[in-house]
């Protein structure tokens, strides 16, 4: 059965969401799940819910915690024994399978990187989304770990989210794009010039360039940019979509028509968040470390932690690493050590 | 009376939306329109409307017309009896005043280059976007001209954006920021984090990193980006505005319930639309130019050429162009030839 180690102390409402997240998991999924944080937290959370002990349960405790605004780095020299750093171990030695965090992203990325080591070949790990769009969600990296790229990590990243997309999100021939400003094959910055020539001598599905306004519409299963502009691009639809909440909201309270309208519409806005629903996966997978690392949002929901694990027991039975490795291996991407691998 | 050359030919629906756009705009502000284009369609379309002639609309006749779908640099080559040729050659000549259209943006900004030519001291002109938030609107540039940028550029970019608020916003110390995926100052690109050491000595409102949900919050009065990235941004906004569009349409088919719903919200959505409007500024600016030349979306409604024309207005009102040059002059930014200008 397959060990998930979850972060117990990550995210804005640890531990308890992180358990009761969970405990949804270990009923619906025949894992056992490593909670690793503040022991004495951690069961108190437990027992409040009735459920201590738990047979699919472990606890294993840490002493330290890093926190949201601490600066990565220095949290990975200073905090050896955060919940974060055991957790990891865990996976690097084996007592577990996979990782999930809903901590402090840098350090979480920053960890995983030194602890369990990138995959031979991979010069950059990348940080993989699933983002809705009218069709089905499609995954996007990277999404901010690596800032400044070379056409080479944008190849792997296409190799990589390809794997994903196949093994994660089921897409038999996932469609690989690159975001671009134009569709035209010259168009885009160097990078995307350059990227577009060898992504195209490998064999994926190429489509070529999407633009931002296309994503949304589905017209990619797998959409390679360097993580600036990727998390640039999800922060600000973000924005957006707190922008229409907060106006609605506003909206609700101006006048008894507009409050009764939006209270007509509250299945349509159920419908909404079902079908845009960021929590569906859960979270984002660090792609290209030797090992399976989910990284949950900050303000993630028991159902992100509970998807988040999904995808975690889903990456283990699949062997989603050794696919990665496999597919690296025998495309015609250009690899650092790949005679050593 | 300022002359304004409006591109008869521009856009989606043209000539038509462009005239109706010109007959508002003379009629509200104290401005001679030049309607450049194909003279017996323009005077139909006047016609029409019984407006021919009209004592503040001025036609001349283009022969050529350069279609959405040409390469900018080959229908700048080929189609020199354009609109947008013309037009611009109207400008440079001092003939008019400022040059709006809706054509085709990649051959707007080329031909506007090489025509117009560069403010001594600028390397790249920029094209300045005017964004809702929930405040008030920004500025935000460069949203695709320049796909590669350095430093230089950026800053560049600053000092002219900064001037571009006061004038045509009417903000009194616009606060400029740069987009960035973390508000620290550590954070980002190597192009960020150089450019912030640059932006930082120049005499601005810098209010430093500014991420892209903030955007939306109005955090920031100018926003710098390079080209690449503000074009991304941009665009994929777009698409998620036209998601939620479609969604809700869908939503009203649905059942008779949702259909009262936004019924009910019909006051909700105009006002929504009335806030957060693109068309209010009608286009964006090419900064950096020697004259003024304002792009309007193709797919610009007449409210959107009117506002256009009205920026036109304000620009020559303001004496823009002069003070963007005097405004590098005692920056002391890096400008190439400054001791030329």
């Amino acid at each position: 059965m397959p060990r998930i180690v979850l972060d117990a102390m990550g995210g804005d409402f640890f531990p308890d969401t992180n358990i009761k997240g969970a405990l949804k998991a270990v009923s619906e999924y025949p894992i056992t799940v490593i909670l690793v944080g503040n022991r004495p937290l951690i069961e108190k959370s437990l027992k409040k819910y009735k459920q201590f002990p738990h047979k699919n349960i472990e606890i294993v405790h840490a002493k330290d915690v890093i926190e949201m605004t601490d600066s990565p780095a220095k949290a990975f020299r200073s905090k050896k024994k955060s919940s974060i750093h055991i957790g990891l171990e865990f996976v690097k030695s084996g007592q577990a399978d996979a990782f999930v965090s809903a901590g402090n992203t840098g350090a979480v990325l920053t960890a995983t990187t030194f602890i369990l080591g990138r995959i031979e070949g991979i010069e950059r790990p990348a940080l993989a989304g699933i983002i809705p769009s009218e069709k089905k969600h499609f995954t996007m990296l990277d999404m901010g770990s690596n800032v400044d790229c070379k056409p080479d990590h944008l190849a792997q990243f296409a190799v990589m989210g390809n794997c994903f997309s196949k093994e994660i999100l089921k897409t038999s021939s996932p469609r690989v794009g690159l975001l671009n400003i134009g569709e035209e094959r010259e168009k885009g910055n160097m990078l995307t010039q350059q990227s577009y020539d060898l992504i195209e001598t490998l064999d994926l599905n190429f489509i070529g360039n999407v633009e931002g306004k296309d994503l949304t519409k589905g017209k990619a299963d797998v959409v390679i940019c360097d993580g600036f502009v990727g998390n640039n691009v999800l922060k600000f639809g973000e924005g957006i979509t707190s922008l229409f909440r907060k106006f609605f909201k506003e909206e609700a309270k101006r006048s008894l028509i507009s409050f009764l309208g939006l209270l007509l519409l509250k299945p349509t806005f159920k419908r909404f968040k079902k079908r845009f629903d960021y929590d569906e996966y859960g979270g984002a997978y660090f792609l290209g470390v030797n090992g399976i690392s989910i990284i949950a949002h900050g303000s993630a929901s028991e159902k992100a932690i509970k998807n988040a694990l999904k995808m975690a027991y889903q990456s283990v039975q699949s062997s989603m690493i050794d696919k990665i490795k496999f597919s690296l291996k025998n495309s015609n991407i250009p690899l650092k050590d790949k005679s050593n691998s």
